[in-house]
């Protein structure tokens, strides 16, 4: 049987994908670049000094531990030869393939503005996610020592872009966070001094969800003291100051870009077809046309139901690995492939202490129940019992205490080679 | 009353006479570049993936929060002008001062020897434990995928340099990890396949304790699998060859340098008189002779009692911290400052699984009950109980399981300013 099968990516989709194909006859590589799998549901919290990144990062090599077919690989897949048959890391050598899954994920997107790109902080990976948390905090200590007023409210004004769920979680979870430390932690920076804004392009929030979750959200994170403009892009960023296409600017040092995301670089680099999202046109059953056995799930793939594509969500992503490698299996067998079908679990966002929406097929949910929902759902599909424990102990510790134990900058040291 | 009192350093000289000053008529700055005490003991379980930075470190400004009189300052202190009484930060306005208290910790020493310095990984604080935790956790990762058994064989030698406390705590604890992980994680990375070597220049392992103690120590970690040189010294790095003074070299791609410290680099820096040590000459007071108003503590101060001077401990320093501030009490009531005694608590170590040693006065424990003494002693120690909490939860699912759930590489982003 040709059985080599690599997977690129350890995300929702290429993790469940190597998972389903563990003790079976398949001969599988997985690689990527972190040697964890992230749950990147949760990196606002990492973010916004809530978790810690072992909290909701798990180590590849143990979800395979005693798995005699399954081989993790870390590495940065820079190049895929699809006539050859090759996948190429940036280092060490090329593993050959019989069956390609690309679950690469996506990354930020600036669209194509580089200024804004190097001015802004990202949510996208954890060491983003702590470069936040770092920066965060620094503007905190350097707006309790500078004299200058103009500086200090630069220093305490931060801008989110974006208000899809990530900047919505966000911007909660750093209203939170500002609640708690100004005028205890920072005893002469009051609240007030404070200025948040969230910046959402379209008409209201959450525009996947159903309106009026979008404006229960916005009512919310007004009340938070957020200062929430919707139908407002961001035009540009020099030195400090942020230009809206109203004309208005903001002079703030923090810009959180939580605004777009696109398939990852190395499906931007594949010669096959692609949607107009950027990601690639897959068939029915996942697979690329024209690259035999070749197949792309979650983010990289643009796989269409009904008259869409599939939203950029662990959901599907999950989905489509267990489907693919079941018709691996079912191939070997000698049994015809089936198609994939999306099951809609619904959607959900949180919205800081108490506060959720949830879209479940016709039902919405917000407020308290939003919550629940949210809680029950994120700590069933964190992987493994230590994450889930130490989550959840650290989010009662939170919820009951109002306080947040890891506030602390943590710098980091280059590495040696 | 003359109150403004400056502490440079929030290590534990440096926050305990912060904390026996708070709520009293002093006006206290506490300056530390870092905005965390840290645990130091501890550090070593950081680098070998067992603890999480929040587990042993603590936000300074959560000490203080809700204490009117004393106010933190994060900085990097570059220059201390005794002449005019100013401190000066690396940025931001120069603090004055009525009373100093140099409580500036120390850093590693490499006695002026560069190319050790630069092939080094250290132990010294949290940005390098974290990088020295990815470092070993990168050389598994490449030792599994090269195909050259010569080049394996270097990315799986770790070479420990310093059989003290630090180095004998380090090296046990990274044999517990390889014992995880080897054969296990990385299934084609046998136990055997990995050289552990721990060199002391001294007769023995432990020089600050009894030799029975320190020969207890070798006898474990030699069962552990590690080689121990005892009379052994580092001539020279080169590429990844070591090179000791026996003339035999090692080729490794890690050299972890826990063989000696010095003050940090304001003391090196101030015009004072100093010990031999490097450490400021303090008097029984521990104040800084012809500087009026400045007193020096902990691994700062060459306080000498009895013939020697004091060892680089916690338990000094924090002494040394409290006694200085009820000297600064004393006085302000018109008392007679009283001379720093200090009370011996004895010292420890821990080797592994089960296993430590320890001297209180003449007491000396092996084995088992110093193992215990270690872990009492060190959790009663930690600050907070949050800490407490998650370091004893973590120690006991890497006590009863056998595991470590925080080993996989957290790259760091560059800070953004």
């Amino acid at each position: 049987m040709n059985g080599n099968v690599v997977v690129i990516g350890a995300g929702f989709g290429g993790l469940q994908c190597a998972r389903s194909l563990a003790r079976t006859p398949f001969e599988v590589v997985l690689i990527d670049r972190n040697d964890y799998h992230l749950f990147t549901p949760l990196l606002y919290q990492v973010a916004s000094s809530l978790l810690n990144p072992s909290d909701i990062g798990y180590p590849v090599r143990s979800v395979f531990r005693g798995v005699p077919n399954v081989r993790y690989r870390m590495g940065d897949v820079t190049r895929v030869d699809l006539a050859r048959r090759l996948v190429h890391p940036s280092d060490g050598p090329a593993e050959s393939y019989d069956r390609l899954v690309i679950a690469t994920g996506a990354s930020v997107n600036f669209f194509g503005q580089d200024a804004i790109a190097a001015a802004s902080h990202t949510l996208g990976d954890l060491p983003n996610a702590l470069e936040l948390r770092n920066h965060v905090l620094r503007c905190f200590e350097a707006a309790s020592t500078t004299a200058d007023p103009a500086a200090r409210a630069t220093w305490l004004t931060f801008v989110i872009v974006g208000g899809g769920p990530t900047g919505v979680e966000y911007a909660g979870a750093l209203a939170e966070l500002i609640r708690l430390v100004a005028g205890r932690d920072y005893s002469t920076i009051g609240r007030e001094s404070v200025r948040m804004v969230l910046l959402e392009g379209q008409d209201e929030l959450l525009p996947a969800f159903p309106v009026s979750l979008g404006a229960h959200a916005r009512g919310r994170l007004t009340r938070f003291g957020i200062d929430v403009r919707v139908g407002t892009r961001v035009e540009g960023v020099r030195d400090e100051t942020i230009t809206l296409d109203t004309g208005e600017r903001l002079d703030a040092r923090t810009l959180v870009w939580a605004a777009g995301v696109q398939p990852s670089g190395l499906v931007r680099s594949l010669e096959v077809a692609k949607r107009q999202s950027g990601r690639i046109a897959v068939d029915a059953y996942l697979a690329v046309p024209g690259c035999i056995g070749v197949y792309a799930i979650g983010d990289a793939a643009g796989c269409i139901e009904g008259a869409a594509e599939l939203p950029m969500l662990s959901a599907p992503a999950m989905q489509q690995g267990r489907r693919v490698a079941r018709n691996f299996l079912r191939e070997a067998r000698g049994q015809a492939p089936r198609p994939f079908r999306y099951r809609d679990k619904g959607i959900m966002a949180t919205i800081g202490r108490h506060a959720g929406v949830a879209k479940f097929g016709r039902l919405a949910l917000r407020g308290f129940p939003g919550w629940v929902a949210w809680l029950v759902v994120h700590l069933y599909f964190i992987i493994g019992f230590r994450n889930r424990f130490a989550v959840l102990s650290l989010w009662a510790w939170n919820y009951f205490l109002h306080d947040r134990p890891i506030r602390f900058v943590v710098r980091a040291a280059p590495p040696k080679t």
